[in-house]
């Protein structure tokens, strides 16, 4: 990319001038072309991109368009490259960064808020006022700006977290879904050790919770979900219980588990209409619902209990508050292994098969990584 | 009622043994009859009920036998005596009582919760785990025990705040709402000064929310309602801007106020289906949605927006961590003036008039308050 | 100054390249100069000062260099320009400003954070890490920048609250520490309406407490002082009760005042050594001490006291959480008129003049402002 | 006991009417003799006592008389039994008890609050403003009421947790101090998972504040301190540095640690008065320092530093908010090991022998235990 002005990089890691890059040309069609690659601007790092998952709301995102895009605006403009759970290689560094160091491995966070509205000056910069507006300096990761699904990208330095040596290139695009966990429970939910936690979806952010929750004290932890292969890893992540809900009507096993007033704390992983009435309903009086997914369209909520029993329901939305340094935190103090989380690699040229396998949960599918380097391509000529 | 063991009294105020009280025979049904005065016990004072006023859970109460009675159970067995909302004078104190002195003027809270469940332990003692569990020391007055539709009864003295000389009885049975106002917007909203705050409702919790909101420098306060009356006394008591919603949009109106991003803050305490989705819908990202009232059915959420903007939607029930004691102070310090919310008053022999009042809003009652003394039952005859 | 590539300008407000500023040349020696215009970056705007007060860390700062610079360093190096309780005219935005038009009138807060450390992230920008490094963003206007005794300024959007227009210049600049009370009170020390606040010393910042604390429900406000002009001024901006602690003992009194079991909340602001100790001693079982000024040398404290009876002992400097914009709020509801903190005006060619008033607090002196415009200049031949 | 109304037993432990029990005649001086067992009473059970751990404060309480005792009266008057970490089984439930049954194994907590004041109203019951009032019902287990150092004890049943059975009754001792721990860092200091956390002081609740801020999450968790043995155990219990403070500057190898701008949390354990302004010096801007210790007189403190750096400085008395619950739950999922902190048991009967070997540390003890059953009294002879 030459060096601009203010620039630093190193002859350990040149840099050149274009990049693969994957584009979206239209619901569920990627394309793979080449882009420049970008610059650094003041307080960003350019990052060489290690490996890449792909989350749920990729698959939103490439194949529904929503809801990543502000106002409405759909992103198959055929220019747009996705992927925002990556990890990478600090390659340069902008104006005034010394917060990290050409090498550094590093996790990312999607969300730089603006810095100037009244949610980012309260620390809620995943609430930023100016959502999606680049001038003001927001940036969501691979939503409103491009993703990772390519070779480099920049990044704010207030995304970005270090990664210890030991933690693997795959392992380590999983620390952005444990940050939004332990935001979850945290910073949003107040949890507090020793209180019960439910958690209702065994997907990848559901399973992150059951173990972020158990690795800060929650206790009893209980997972409810559908999959008998994903719940089995849930207890090796630290679940105390497990319930398959096709057996079992999921508020009485629940309660018979964390006794009859209900939990102290339910998160809604799974997105599913029915499943917002049970997370009310298996509160406690005075207990906390968070919402983590959604479905598609509004939904009966049973507001009278809220009410009568002071129930707080609230959504969240990303990692907040530096959670991904956290994250990193528990993963260094190896709190609990996700490795059983990460059960595909393919090569970046492959991502459509990637995508494919992710959204269909082929063959088990739980966290489907992509990497640039060190993965043959070898299905890519099967497209 | 004599002078039982450890209990004080005081010559000043000779207590019978026997007082007129009201009890509910069936839906919509009081009569008026005679109960033992009650004895004051650990922790307990006696009072004489100098004015009480209606709240329109009273009428959900007496026509419905709903939601106040634990476990389904209905009240119309024709010994409840409901009434929740009253002040008094403290005529007998129980055993170590020492907190007030016979004479003392009080308003009174509704919740003195067991004290030993961990909500209770972490002074959420409005969400008690042992609601309605008298045994365990539970009490909410007027709803899961006899009330003040009668010429005494027994508090704890948790449930008890001083009022100074300067507030007459009439206004004294309104603190109880005020506090409640005041814990939905400083404890469990979090409320700060100099943030925007909308309420939906201009009903008597309505009002309160607006006067206690503009008290503690909420700006600017909105109020929108359907009842020109009561919108003119929402701006009497301190909001900024009131909204008619028979004429206008309210997400629409309320935008053009606080800006495009929407309110900070917005309590819904109509209870309408409709409100609900307003109120999600006029929170700006990182908002707070504090819901006062409630339809008696579920109803539809846009989770996806509670989840896409951190919003949170909270139920509060009662007054909670002293409030009544903080809304006491308000009301000293002559921070808004109550008077035009109290409109009607009734002796107590004529309570069934009173009701009627309260419950068809005749004659642009918004407060109905029923005395035992002063006011001479004119309308009992005409019943 | 031109018209910088990205800067908007308007003709109604002509800037000139050059512009008269005072300089610290050594202890207490201030010269009147002059400067280049500066120029606002992205996220900044010129303002055109039009009042600025003096706080008494301007005194400390001018006369002992202290404790306003980074590392030590001294500020006597005869370029920069103190001051920092400032008010103007927006007249000129840099790149991308949207928040404020040109001729809107703002109050200023002193710091703008780096928005990149763990303090700023977590929205406590007041505590920032870089503190005093520029490349990184963070200003504290008037300590580690040029401050407001000059006749224009550059300040960042975050440090900036809009002034209604029926707040006159004079009190304009006295938001600040109307600010830096608001977040003393609520976002650091979580006052509730309805608890009592002793505020010790009746210096600018104390009054300030003491107003904004009776206007946030604090109930009771009692202020200790020595001055009787300005304890009658703390009642007449809101305080219950003051105490001339040359007549009494200030615990012993405060005491009398809010009960045996002390104070809810204790804010220190006259930095006297004996006060320290006096307002560990006032403070309730559970109770709070927030220290807004200090002894120069480190002081005795009952540490003892602080663990047996669970009291937070905790300092505040600035004002945070956009407590400006709040306290903004306040005035424009007229919450409190701090029409009597404000004594005397000077121009600003009297700076000297006005100086040794504000230090020497001749004639009744509490705030003293100074205006480039619209005051004669008449003392300053006589300096 | 025979049995009282309301008060029920089991055949499975008979219980007598008089007990062992040693009080304490004079400073230092303990004497066995007999004393009824007590009765529970309302919301209390009575305990058989299997385990008591020996705490520096009951050290304190028995040579020193302080600082336990309400209004400066020593407890020298040949009637009080100390001791307060204990552990038990439940032999009797009082009237309206259900949260027990007989034969549950239980920790105990030491404060019981009134309940009734503004402070316990707001779940902050160990600043219980009418603390050492028994008759309205506050109860410091041995400090204000009897404790442990006898056969039985009865206990509210607030304080009491139920252990696993896979916890030993020696262990079980520790779980008050393990609350302690988790009160100090969670609740009242607002650990978040991810900072540093510096432990200042080895002994039995610095070891135990490491252990369980490791447990939640802390990332540094550094221990100074004098001892390498304990030392050792500190590292043993998850700590990640300790710091051997007669070799080198405390607040320069912290720094060396966790960077220079210092600790995000600091725990001051030792009570010594040097420790105090370690402590100060060694906290990042925004930084908290929670005292767990205090010596004796009132110590030098920077307080400038508090206010420059809003540093908050808080002392904690004891285990708040069932955080022995919570402590409970760390030590059923294994989160750390305390069995090396438990180092010495004794027979009950030879009481004195255990006192001297806690107060000296001799052998290397660190937590004391003793025992009424199931250990032979070997010493008591030598005695």
């Amino acid at each position: 990319m030459g060096t601009p002005d203010g620039v630093t990089t190193s002859r350990d890691f040149p840099i050149p001038d274009r990049m693969k890059a994957w584009v979206l040309d239209g619901p569920g069609e990627v394309r793979l072309t080449h882009k420049p690659v970008p610059v650094p601007q003041r307080a960003e790092v350019l990052l060489r991109i290690d490996a890449v998952a792909i989350c749920p709301s990729d698959i939103d995102n490439i194949w529904y368009g929503w809801p990543a895009i502000v106002d409405g605006e759909k992103p198959f403009h055929k220019e747009w490259t996705p992927g925002h759970e990556y990890m990478g290689t600090v390659v340069a560094l902008g104006p005034a960064v010394d917060e990290f160091a050409i090498g550094d491995r590093v996790a990312v966070e999607i969300h730089a808020g603006c810095g100037q509205c009244r949610r980012c000056r309260a620390g809620l910069y995943t609430s930023c006022l100016n959502y999606g507006n680049r001038a003001k300096g927001h940036r969501a990761n691979g939503f409103t700006t491009d993703g990772g699904f390519c070779e480099y990208q920049v990044n704010h330095v207030n995304t970005m977290a270090k990664l210890s040596d030991d933690i693997s290139d795959e392992l380590g695009t999983l620390v952005v879904t444990a940050g939004t966990a332990m935001y979850a429970l945290t910073e949003i939910g107040g949890l507090i050790a020793g209180e019960s936690l439910v958690v209702i979806g065994e997907g990848p952010i559901g399973l992150f919770v059951a173990a972020v929750g158990k690795a800060l004290g929650a206790s009893p932890v209980v997972v409810t979900g559908l999959s008998p292969q994903r719940l089995a890893i849930a207890r090796g992540l630290g679940a105390d219980h497990v319930i398959d809900v096709r057996d079992r009507d999921a508020v009485a096993a629940v309660k018979e588990i964390v006794g009859p007033h209900g939990a102290d704390y339910v998160v809604e992983c799974s997105g599913a209409p029915v499943a917002i009435g049970q997370a009310v309903a298996m509160a406690s009086r005075g207990g906390r619902v968070c919402l983590a997914a959604f479905p598609a369209e509004a939904t009966q909520v049973d507001v009278g209990r809220l009410v009568r029993d002071n129930i707080a329901l609230f959504g969240i939305r990303g990692e907040g508050k530096r959670a991904v340094h956290r994250a990193c935190a528990l993963l260094r103090d190896k709190k609990f292994d996700p490795g059983p989380l990460h059960t595909h690699t393919f090569a970046l040229d492959d991502l459509p098969a990637a995508l494919r396998t992710a959204k269909d949960k082929l063959d088990g599918a739980i966290k489907v990584v992509v990497k640039a380097r060190g993965v043959a391509a070898r299905q890519a000529a099967a497209e």
